[in-house]
């Protein structure tokens, strides 16, 4: 019998499921045993013995997905979103009755961006100013971006925390919209431009010098070392770990 | 005598005209021959046999010292502000008077600033999308910065002269001022930050690429290599020149 | 009839070939009226009435192609690469036998890397320093860039008549390397990193200031509007232009 | 009696010393007690009721200050250089017969370029490839910097401990130079501009995206916020702290 980790993949048609499905596959330390799409029986991860399963559905779907999978003590790396305190309830309540069963919800599954929300964090209270700028292509619904919102709430409470006072900004005539979008007092500017794809720069300033966080998601392959190393580390996380930094060791 | 370029400074004593007194005392092409600060004689450029005159003062003072100076034959590089239709009318007079003199006046002297402007003007009709991003220190009180402001209307000018329709933006839910301020339809968007000073970056993206020009301002002597040029140049350039971009030989 | 331009692809099956069928097919003033790939007989060009040849095959059959084009008075967009003085001779004999038959050669159909390459050259003579500074993929196998070796080249030779000195320069004691390869005088460094595609920046400086331009290329769908740009401007340019800057209009 | 803290400079006359004595003045927490310059008596420092000593002179006299400082249990904080084991070990001496006294030894007082090396340490695991890419003035003599070298080593070892592979690199075909300085395995290139102060960027690639951390220096008093750190915190360090990273609390 292989000594490699038995990974599913629940999802495989969609885009990102495709790739998960190709990613698993080369990786040396592990065994595709199934690829399930929209019809597809779950009792297939039990036959298939499935150690992990990697889901990469709907809203609509995930949550059976999931109780099949801890009722069965297969760990899950999720990557589906709509998370509300009720779902992750539910959720719970299944992992309470099958401990050591672990279960990984990510709402990002790109490293670099982890890390660039956990480094702005880390360097916040050491700097006067910070700004956040967010640029992607122009087919994007929202702005800012999740992620940049979310990156500036993580900045704007590591300052509160330090004890910081508001950004100094001397500003007394402005053209509506020119200092970007306030989110808990650290401005947040969206560029929409045609070949772009996602990227997010934060832009940390002292006395003489600045310090830039920059990362670009040049392709949605981006996604997989994150879920790789989240397949890898879910089965020695018994219960529900939300957000891919806590398996980054980050200190 | 020498066949060096005879320079005055007028408003030798500011921030800007003390360091264009060192600049054209370390230029090996040119004799410094006065350096005029508040209550100094204008009669001293002609004692001295200045050819060319550096006007670094205020909106109150430059035009009688444009006036003695073209009155007199003097050339000059003005980079006082407040110029109206006016005022110029006023100069343009005067320069009527004494063909052969030539005035040069520069809302901006850096080079860096204005090739910025010049390449980003060139290179708007290429691409389906624009974006303009500004930085500077805390302390400005406006916002988006004046040359921003004019990148981005030369832009939109370059854009209608092609005939490219608005740009592509999908954005359907946005925090108020998250895609920045609108400037004839390029988005312009204003950093402020301790540690910097003045830097601005035109953003353009056709399909599958991105083209960026970025102009950093490290110091205010970045004005002198403009301010020079503009001295050697004046000369050869009778009546008024508006903008150094004229005196770069950009085609 | 319709009006719009004939076009046709010849390599339709190749990686940028095939961009190239649909970039056409997606133009809303162009036909795509033959897509040829491989052992397809050149007849069906005349036979569909092309007024222009996308050429995206070999240097072994782009002669052949090409001789056929210009007798049959088609004229012809050519990305294919191999071009000798000698190859260029035979072409150009061709095209004297058929005036009014324009042929267009670009080693690089990226407008940005061709922007890029031009305000390059035309900022070189103002600024004291400059560097270049490109970024690709870990499978390229060859460093620097030949972009980038072009670009330095193009921007000593501006430097060189402006009557430039050498760059200033202090560096005494560095290990190997680290100042890069020097392409006449022009430092340029290559960077290799899984996640990028192609990438160049320059960077000039001068006194207090700098300005950077940068050109990123994500994608090779980057070709594909200065590929349309060439097939609309050919048919206007009788006998044989090399470089796409020529079609830019950039003074 | 105030309960600021009591500060003194030694080498108050140079230039980062002189920056220094404006920090301490300017800082509400910290009372300015002595500037000592050249030949200025040492016993100055206890008749003041120094508690911290900013030491900031010449490998020449840095050894006799820090013996009077720790004998007199006056802590100091330090940014000369010149360190060796057996200079440090003679520091140590003095520290264990004063327990209670702290001294920080710091190589880089800038925040910015601590929190870089930092980051860039804790994120080499998680990509394939690396490199740094420093950028000076042109009047540095030495290539690469040293803060971009200990950047470099900080990070192989990193990837060493994660038993990370060798960087994948297909160059098969380079002018001499151009691939950079290696430094244990990570290219390093140093760049030269007129106009630049001194900017570090670390560039780190995976599978579909970069993560980029740049650290710009645009005036030497960055390194007074690093200092004033130190000092508030050196009095709870007792011994001999090397790095101010230790003062950073990153986890």
């Amino acid at each position: 019998m292989s000594s490699k980790l038995r990974v599913a993949v629940i999802g495989a048609q969609g885009r990102i499921g495709s790739e998960a499905v190709r990613a698993v596959e080369a990786a040396g330390d592990m065994e595709l045993v199934a690829a399930l799409g929209r019809g597809d029986r779950l009792e297939t991860l039990t036959e298939a013995g499935a150690q992990v399963a990697v889901e990469l559905t709907t809203p609509a779907s995930v949550l059976d997905n999931l109780e099949f999978c801890v009722r069965h003590g297969i760990h899950a790396v999720v990557g589906t979103t709509g998370w509300t305190d009720d779902r992750l309830a539910r959720l719970t309540g299944w992992l309470d009755a099958s401990p050591g069963t672990g279960v990984l919800i990510a709402p990002n599954f790109s490293i670099g961006a982890v890390l660039t929300m956990k480094f702005a964090q880390a360097a916040a209270r050491f700097f006067e100013s910070v700004e956040v700028v967010e640029l992607h292509h122009p087919n994007k619904v929202d702005a800012p971006s999740g992620t940049a919102t979310r990156t500036a709430q993580l900045i704007a409470a590591a300052r509160a925390e330090a004890g910081l006072p508001a950004q100094p900004d001397a500003t007394a005539t402005a053209l509506d919209g020119a200092r970007g979008a306030d989110v808990d007092g650290v401005p947040v500017h969206a560029v929409r431009l045609r070949g772009l794809l996602a990227h997010q720069e934060v832009l940390l300033g002292g006395e003489g010098e600045t310090l830039t966080i920059r990362h670009d998601s040049l392709h949605h392959s981006s996604f997989m070392p994150g879920i790789l190393l989240g397949a890898r580390r879910v089965g020695s996380a018994p219960g529900l770990t939300f957000g891919l930094e806590h398996f980054l060791d980050l200190g």
